[in-house]
């Protein structure tokens, strides 16, 4: 069963992902593939390096996303239509006039503002990301968590992690998986009793022989919360080596 | 200031990200540079299609973790030292008899696991994923909540996807931003006289006369939500405007 495609409304649709300066077409076909893996389609280019982008090899599956991608000269033009414009952007040296949220948080508030009106999320070039002007055209910035030792991510990366965080839904975190169907206390009795056959057959005296040794067995196999699925297999395989242990 | 690196210690060197059958040197090295950014130092790599990975020359910034990768002949020595072993799929046509959780809440389960133990990520083959032998080695598999239009991501891009949502903080997304510093009543108070002084001079008498103009333009100017920084700039601007207003 699939869900309806996502490509024409909601939240997704209000998102454009604008790639500034990006001088290597093969990141913007793995920014491309990114943005169909996640199901956003608004792919803008500023003054892209090389206008031959549309070639993109990486840009696995992603045909879509390229076809209808628009390029721009300058940013102004490019987030025209959008009320909220924020900017992706490793803090590096810089001390940004603007608010800086984690990304976390700026999935936060891109969600809620999705909900309603356009946006616009800037990646900077490859070389040196966003630079002072291209980020006075947003209204905030957002970091990716990355180890201050190691900022700098891949471009399309960058990219992917954005909108993950955008399509991420909390409340999976916490969904309880639906529930394994455990095997009856009956067969796990069952099971229990030809596995202490088996040991007595096979001559584990150490273990048989001990102090509560059938507590010990019994608490054992419950420890394994066995399947209903599984348990058969394995009382078959159990039934198989006692017929040999008695027939040697 | 620069937080301690992570290296040798903490749930990140608790986790090994294993590559099985990795046909690219180019993904290796991507790979590598997604765990750097997060923090992540253990990469296995499994029978990778070329030996000459440690060439791989996408992998900026990414030399620590390749100069201390390892590979192994199979999967079962690679997880050798591990307790969980998860593999990262797409669901596909498989109907996997292991748990499949979405990323939200497999992180969650793995950062649990790695307060205290040793955890394997699996990623198959660029072309073709986990196949059924390997994730018969894994405990579990997760699944990043692509379209199911375009299962399919991109190597790199899902192990930065996975890796960020190990390193998330739920906390960062309700933390509210420093409180920007706003301007006093007083200085807002100054500048919209200035302002009401402003469009009594330009002629604005459409404004000026209406009913409630005053209180108006004071709502207007509140707003705006002027910091205290800026404000002063803006009572500059429009002083020297009154000045040559004044003074034709």
């Amino acid at each position: 069963m699939r869900v309806q495609d996502s490509r024409d409304s909601g939240p997704n649709s209000r998102l454009a992902v604008v790639l500034v300066n990006t001088r290597n077409p093969l990141n913007i076909g793995a920014a491309a593939r990114a943005m169909s893996n996640f199901g956003f389609f608004d792919l803008r280019l500023v003054n892209p390096y090389e206008a031959a982008f549309r070639e993109a090899v990486s840009g696995v599956g992603a045909g879509a996303v390229l076809a209808s991608a628009r390029v721009f000269n300058d940013i102004a033009s490019a987030v025209a239509d959008c009320s909220l414009v924020v900017g992706a952007t490793g803090l590096g040296n810089r001390t940004p006039q603007q608010a800086l949220h984690r990304l976390e948080r700026a999935g936060r508030l891109m969600r809620r503002h999705l909900a309603a009106s356009r946006a616009a999320l800037l990646f900077g070039s490859e070389k040196s990301g966003l630079a002072n002007e291209e980020i006075s055209h947003c209204h905030w910035l957002l970091r990716i968590p990355t180890r201050p030792e190691h900022e700098s991510m891949n471009l399309a990366h960058a990219v992917a992690v954005c909108l993950y965080e955008l399509i991420r839904k909390p409340s999976e975190a916490r969904r309880m998986p639906e529930e394994a169907i455990l095997a009856s206390g009956e067969e796990v009795e069952r099971f229990t009793r030809l596995l202490e056959e088996a040991l007595q057959l096979s001559g584990h005296t150490d273990y048989t022989r001990a102090t509560g040794a059938s507590e010990k067995t019994h608490r054992l196999v419950r420890r394994l919360a066995l399947r209903e699925h599984d348990i058969h297999i394995w009382t078959g395989m159990l039934r198989q080596i006692l017929w040999k242990l008695r027939n040697p």
